[in-house]
């Protein structure tokens, strides 16, 4: 059987030939431009599927300086400013970077919000002087703290920002951004792209880099990145979106409703109702705004397909207006295994694709950068995904000129292309087999599916990678992963009981943990859930509201708590760490990731791993049911091994547990019922051995070289 | 100049020869019985001052059976019980130690309460099984849980209870405690008292060991400390003061006034108003019943002594009422300089007696015990504060003839007198030369001298031990040390101005951080305090509270604040650690305690200690004053010195730091200008050679044998 396809190669006018010779080895089926390239008019005619780049917000700087007031619109919020004397002057600019953001300063007083940060207080006495870019608050209380709330346009476009920066182009014009959602600019877009899809009858793919609006991303007055968050809706604003807004909810918007304390709705804050609201709305017009182009495409025969990355807020794959929109396809960016999950659990298009890393950017292919190694470790950690859940192709983008130098690297593509399209026709577009249902219970549910814990796209952070460890082993395993919400819990407990495990994770008051949402619904249904047979895996700060004596909320499922300083009077002696332990078997090399401190085991508690007072790995019997703490879970394999033998131990189903399993924690096993086989795969890069245990208990011995993938018959 | 006295020995019958010797040797002038020793008849005529103790609320159960009704009562909460069902019965004893407490059911459903800690919400539809010692909570909510906060009679003194099994005394009957605040006990106590004082005209002291009310003591089921805090009221409560209270107060009571969320009303609570007020109430309480015994003590010539210690509640020596009891002396356990000054800084009394460690109990005074390094250890760093803040006497407690075994332990006690008394006669009862004032907040203030951080005296916690350690080096330091409570400031914010530099240290949401306590008005008194001049250190978890985007409420003065994780999206470049600051000068060994984690510094504080992204030590100008953040200070000489420069750097004095200033931060300098002397000393076990700067800036080198103290004129 040779496959064919399933790949994209990036290609530009200066490598026409080498774009043949490499759509020839990697059997690619399909093209495309990207930001800063362009598909050469040779190559257009060519029998392989086209796709073409279309940005629906910028590239006609023309329209955007003539229509001033539709460019977008972000808010931002000032320095917190101590006033010390009675008169105030705020410098609402200061470290921004002005080549990017400008005040709008139209309806200021409506639009803007100055904050008394010591009371929490609105304050409506101040002035804006527009030469100096300050506002003036005056009867300021001395000593207080004052923000200034404000809208700004987005004068250069976040991302043409960073790719100009990243690559040094020279003398580019700032592409400034034009808000596709007001009527005038909207309907010059969709004029303007009908007339696209007219003349460029080459295209077979339209590829949305994106839609409407950024996720929400600043640079300071150094040009540095200053602020970013992949969800955040921030640069979806504009007084028009906004007096929408009001009439739809029936309640004055105000600014704060966006900037939220500075934090800017940070997706680890647990989210308001106005924000839920607002989420809600821009998801509903976005879809509307989006299907408008989607229908243009398919009239002209075209299929459309959406970088999930950019310009894609509103959109929200996991939302429930996403599939109204009738895209064909989505692409993005794979970093791991849970950014492939990200892509390829979309519901509602044809076809998913990956756009692997590296990208062919000079930061990665330059004469000291390693491409192949950032090759393999990408491959190989979304491949764990992959096998779970693939996605329909993988992509390459940026300067293939970059990459031709790298042979070595064009060689393991070559490779990776002929496995995927392997595996994918051994998946069969069907559900493998899953051994377990595992649930992920935060604020978000499915609306952040494999989102949890991003801060940016798949960029490590000292306060998440405990955290992120957890999401990239669940990415990989046998197991139906959901992802519920608290709201899902009220509106039907008994969703729970379809889980054999559900897991709490992140750090106290996060959205992630939950904090407040530990309302009394909550409580008695989870409590039950593991009275009657559930597992509940708390990590890091599980369930943790400072309330009513206790931090964790669920301290007696869990066995363990944290000691805030309050109970340090009560004797703690329940400190022996049990070894030989089911969960504990195949643990040598302890890491925890970062310390939570002071985690203490309540009396009856098991622990099974502890250090210098802290309790690291416990357990605990409750009802029928068990709970498990830990206190993080970096990635690692042994650590995605410890995750798994605590998964099957929480769900009382620790006999199990050797079915379809590889003694050895380096080898992973999926199971295809549809094509009737099943692989044996090394993630590392090194060879492997292994005993493998079949559905029926049977075992046999495998070697398996680096990095390989062995198939089988049931 | 031959010094003799200021000593205080134990004795016992089996000691009568031994006792003469020893008081010769270490040049005595008292002699003393302990709890478990008597006075030897021999002695009693003896041209010595005599100590006896005596114990207003044990040693007589023939008093205490025939009037169960008053014998002593201590609030208890019984564990959190998770219902699952509509009825639920709580063990109330379970966990507790049923020889020392036994539930009072008189009237329990005015004086015991069930809460639904799910909800916090009191339940009264319950009832008690005298028999299974079982409350039956009807109609319970299944998975919320309760807790049962309930009356106890305290049937075995605890401390009674702790030297009869630390001494394995056999077939002692358990002393039961009896309420000398009740009419009836009162009147027999007091006449007892007076029997008492009549019979013994060989008594010069009454030692009270002490008045009426223990801190909290409970053990659990194994007779293991269950909870103790020595600062705790929990048992000195019974109904007939709780009406009392509640008479004053003008409010009625409620249990969870004292059970506080099973918190106990922990020292490391913001204290709320109604604990305040039942302080307050004790105290003055307390004060005039004390008053009763010490006036029956003047009236036949014999000198009231305090132990500070046992039965200590609601003298309070820190409190507005302490002076009005007319005690003539207070004696107390030191175990560090802090301790020391515990006892050394009261008030209103003739002298201050410090009992030093180690104890003479068989726990230290064994075959493989060593009591003279404990000696050593105790003696050294009690001197450094001392050296600031002397009591006028030393002494020493337990079975002297457990000591006698240890000959080189009875020889460096005769040194350690000797030295006492000169360095005494040095001092002159006058205060030593201070070169700075420093304040620290808290919620407690003065009350809490000294007292901050602590859960037992003297204790090991894990949790403290980062905060104590900052305790520990201002107890030696030659600056005026202040205690400022939060109450203090909103009285008079200007009290503020007459420090150098103020301090706030401890963990979030604690008292001695202060949480919610951070109001309009602490917030503006402290930046306007700073922003004109002052210095202001952070240690821990300063000003923290997590309210309106911001968790350090002064981030502005501090220049670092803590990611929760809510600003993570928020780039931070400032990473930089600056070499060569005046404050690290002599650091090389870095220990900051437990880690706080996730501090990081805003934009433009100078990081001068920083660790895997966390800032463990920074500096940030405001105004014309100066901010210091500090994660921890565990108690060593080097970081002792650490904080010395840290307080002359916040205070902008760096350049009269070398004034009466050792360049050897294990030798301190002592000034007092009353005697016209100053001493160098040696704090360690090791020679140290050092030089010294006096006071004009002039300096002069010195050597020291180990743990020496030299003398000089100025």
């Amino acid at each position: 059987m040779i496959e064919t396809g399933r790949v994209t190669v990036p290609t530009d006018v200066d490598v026409i030939d080498a774009t043949i010779e490499i759509i020839n080895r990697w059997k690619a089926d399909a093209i495309r431009d990207c930001d800063g390239t362009d598909m050469p008019e040779e190559l257009r005619k060519m029998d392989i599927k086209q796709y073409a780049t279309y940005y629906t917000t910028r590239k006609d700087n023309a329209w955007a300086k003539a229509n001033p007031d539709e460019i977008q619109q972000m808010y931002l919020m000032s320095d917190f400013v101590t006033a010390r004397d009675t008169e105030l002057k705020i410098q609402i600019m200061q470290h921004f970077y002005s080549d990017q953001l400008k005040p709008n300063i139209k309806d200021n007083h409506r639009w803007w919000e100055v904050i008394d940060r010591t009371t929490d207080e609105v304050v409506t006495n101040w002035d804006y002087d527009e030469e100096t870019m300050e506002v003036i608050i005056h009867e300021t209380i001395p000593y207080h703290a004052y923000t200034v709330s404000f809208l700004a346009f987005v004068i250069w476009d976040p991302v043409h920002m960073y790719n100009a920066l990243t690559n040094d182009w020279k003398d580019e014009e700032h592409q400034m951004t034009y808000d596709v959602r007001q009527p005038k600019t909207q309907k010059y877009v969709l004029d303007k792209f009908r007339k696209f899809c007219e003349e460029r009858d080459d295209v077979d793919v339209v590829r949305f880099t994106t839609f409407f609006h950024q996720f929400t991303l600043q640079f300071d007055e150094f040009a540095r990145e200053k602020f970013v968050d992949w969800f955040g809706y921030s640069a979806s604003v504009s007084p028009y979106i906004l007096e929408q807004f009001e009439k739809e909810v029936g309640y004055p918007f105000r600014a704060e409703y966006i900037i939220n304390k500075g934090f800017n709705n940070s997706t680890f804050c647990v989210p308001t109702k106005e924000y839920r609201d607002f989420m809600d709305f821009q998801q509903r017009e976005v879809s509307k705004l989006a299907k408008k182009f989607v229908d243009i495409c398919h009239e002209y025969g075209k299929e459309a397909m959406m970088f999930l990355g950019d310009h894609w807020i509103g959109t929200e794959p996991f939302g429930k207006y996403f599939e109204s929109i009738g895209l064909d396809a989505v692409v993005g960016s794979v970093g791991s295994g849970t950014t492939l999950r990200l892509i390829s659990d979309i519901k509602g298009v044809k076809y998913t694709e990956g756009r692997f890393l590296p990208y062919f950017f000079p930061d990665v292919f330059h004469e000291n950068g390693d491409p192949l190694k950032e090759a393999k470790v990408n491959w190989v950690t979304a491949r764990r995904a992959i096998l779970r859940s693939p996605v329909d192709r993988i992509g390459y983008g940026g300067y293939l000129k970059l990459a031709l130098d790298f042979p070595e690297f064009i060689d393991y593509i070559e490779k990776v292309c002929d496995e995927f399209r392997t595996l994918y026709s051994h998946v069969n577009q069907q559900v493998p087999h899953n051994l377990l249902k595992v649930g992920v219970i935060n604020s978000w549910g499915e609306l952040r599916r494999w989102g949890t814990h991003l801060v940016h796209h798949a960029i490590w952070y000292k306060q998440i990678y405990s955290y992120t460890g957890v999401m990239e082993a669940l990415s990989g395993f046998p197991f139906d992963v959901r992802f519920i919400s608290f709201d899902d819990i009220r509106k039907d407990p008994s969703i729970l009981e379809d889980m054999d495990v559900v897991m709490n994770i992140g750090s106290a008051y996060t959205s992630f943990s939950g904090g407040a949402e530990f309302d009394e619904t909550i409580i008695t249904a989870l409590r039950r859930y593991v009275d009657q047979g559930g597992g509940f895996i708390g990590v890091g700060e599980p369930t943790a509201i400072n309330r009513n004596g206790k931090y964790f909320t669920l301290y007696d499922v869990l066995g363990v708590d944290k000691e805030l300083g309050f109970t340090m009077h009560t004797d703690k002696y329940n400190w022996e760490v049990h070894p030989n332990h089911f969960i504990t078997e195949q643990l040598e090399h302890e890491d925890w990731g970062e310390c939570i401190n002071n985690v203490y085991a309540l009396p009856g508690t098991e622990i099974l791993a502890e250090k210098d007072l802290h309790v690291n790995l416990a357990v605990n019997e409750y009802g029928k049911g068990r709970g498990v703490y830990m206190n993080g879970l970096p990635f690692s394999f042994e650590n995605v091994r410890l995750l798994y033998r605590a998964i099957f131990f929480a769900a009382h189903k620790e006999d199990e547990m050797k079915h379809w399993y590889s003694e050895n924690y380096n080898v992973d096993v999926n199971v295809y019922p549809s094509t009737n086989s099943f692989c044996v795969v090394n993630n590392t890069y090194e060879p492997q051995t292994t005993t493998i245990y079949k559905g029926d208990g049977s075992s046999f011995e495998v070697e398996l070289a680096e990095c390989e993938i062995q198939w089988f018959e049931i």
